[in-house]
């Protein structure tokens, strides 16, 4: 079967057409025509087999967590998703393997209406790039330097399982109903598409969480010139993290393990008294867990008051070079 | 040194700012504002260390060929290139190198005024996954599918030179000066940006050469529903490559090598009365070296007549996979 084959039979029968999609695979490029008045937000992002996924993950989970890594990136930017371009190298033509990655990857983008329209596929190590792009109508709602002192930071649904679930993978735990939970959460993030729409519509700072909680509100304070203090009590645990550590939470690994991809954001209690109710309306757990402060670190509050410190803070690919 | 830090570094300094990049590279997606009434054109390829380059090609020509080959597809299109998003993979944070990479990298993206808008950058075997948009204003006119019985075929600069200089790279030949010049061929295409805009105002049939003549033509004849007979001995051969095969041209190797990045167009004589005076001020050799038929295939013809056999049709990244 030659790449073209390939092309024909997993990438062209893709789901979801779209009227904004001129031209999309088998052609030298794809032809899009943009919406008129609309920003376009782009993110791309590439995961390697054993970096980015423990090398034993199916390649249905594979499909379905390369697009939603990105779909989290737009949710971040408050975009509606509507294109997205799939750079897949394999080491080998194995059409099962392609089958079930097409699979996962086509339940999020029927899910989204996105339009696979573009892409290569080539030999070699397995790792996938993706790249999507979705409208916005506001550029300057939701960046990262949007904070300030005294805003409450927020995080959608619950941090940790990810971390857990990776834990339990690579050690070959005996997976229980609480591990499985954490298990899905790791291959199966839920792109906060609605609420990153929701929020697009008022000032605050948003960002996904990617790298951690602490690296990635850090991105936040970097680029806000700001502060916060995290009231680590506040967290959003789930129950199956908090029976599986017997309701004393590892901080240290909660706040520094990537792979949640909830959404982080900074707004005023103006704001958050008028989109309350929205949120309600889309069914989304949303905690306040801490403020931002004028200073220039994170401090992360345990129950009494105390500073916990951790010194790792976050993934980091290339953290242990000079 | 961080992924954070050689973002920063690296790619946040890139040379070219355009008014139309809202954000570039620093938040969860970069925010564009396209050109109202314009189609996108949008292009991703990926090279792999090894099998798009040999593993001893510097980092700054892998850099300049991972933008060139994007630009490439473009040039098919007729689009006017704007942004890039680059997803490179390295084993380690090698600072040297990427400084390299983005040397040849901003070497044409510095000709073309193209704006590096996003991308990530990963841990793993070196690999590099770029995507480009470019603008276009009509997109029915450079389709695949546009080739008529009739037709002339024509190329643009030679062919066969790349693939000359593969051979002498993977075999460690003495590098004299017709060698060196295509090893530059190789490393360095250059991507027919001003020819494809020219073409783009008419009506043709275009492709970039990637994959070798027949597997490309081929692309065309299938989309058109078509045949193609070709005139070996209109080929345009470099000096380089006729000194170096003793003017005696391996056509096998010739028709069936990729990475030559010229453009293949089939276009009526009306079209090609029309364009011949334009395409002398881009300074650009255009060869014609046969025409569309309707037939169902492609026939090459030697001087005499003759018809030459080849049994393989160009380069298939899984072609020896059932």
């Amino acid at each position: 079967m030659s790449e073209f084959d390939l092309i024909n039979q997993f990438f062209k029968t893709a789901a979801v057409k779209r009227e904004d999609v001129i031209l999309g695979i088998g052609d030298d490029c794809a032809l899009l025509s943009p919406p008129p008045g609309k920003i376009l937000a782009v993110s791309t992002d590439t995961l390697v087999s054993g970096v980015h996924f423990p090398i034993t993950t199916s390649a249905e989970d594979i499909g379905y967590k390369s697009l939603a890594v990105n779909l989290s990136d737009l949710a971040a930017m408050g975009a509606k998703p509507a294109w997205v371009s799939l750079a897949i190298t394999l080491p080998e033509a194995d059409q099962q393997w392609l089958k079930n990655f097409m699979q996962g990857f086509n339940e999020l983008a029927e899910k989204f209406q996105l339009s696979l329209v573009g892409g290569d596929t080539t030999r070699g190590p397995l790792s996938i790039t993706v790249s999507i792009t979705g409208f916005i109508d506001n550029p300057h709602t939701m960046l990262r330097s949007n904070a300030r002192p005294g805003d409450m930071v927020c995080v959608t649904g619950n941090i940790g399982d990810a971390a857990e679930g990776l834990t339990a993978v690579l050690n070959n735990f005996d997976i229980n109903d609480a591990y499985q939970y954490c298990i899905k959460r790791l291959n199966r993030p839920d792109p906060r598409i609605e609420v990153g729409q929701l929020l697009s519509r008022h000032h605050v700072a948003a960002i996904d969480l990617s790298d951690g909680l602490l690296a990635d509100l850090n991105h936040i304070c970097q680029s806000s010139n700001v502060g916060a203090v995290i009231d680590l009590n506040k967290l959003p645990i789930s129950k199956s993290l908090l029976d599986i550590s017997n309701h004393q939470p590892d901080w240290g690994k909660i706040l520094t393990s990537g792979d949640d991809y909830e959404l982080c954001f900074a707004c005023s209690d103006a704001v958050m008294d008028t989109i309350k109710d929205a949120l309600l309306s889309v069914d989304m757990q949303i905690t306040h867990i801490g403020h931002i402060t004028d200073s220039n670190i994170i401090e992360c509050h345990l129950e009494d008051g105390s500073v916990f410190n951790t010194d790792k803070s976050g993934f980091n690919h290339f953290a242990d070079e000079k």
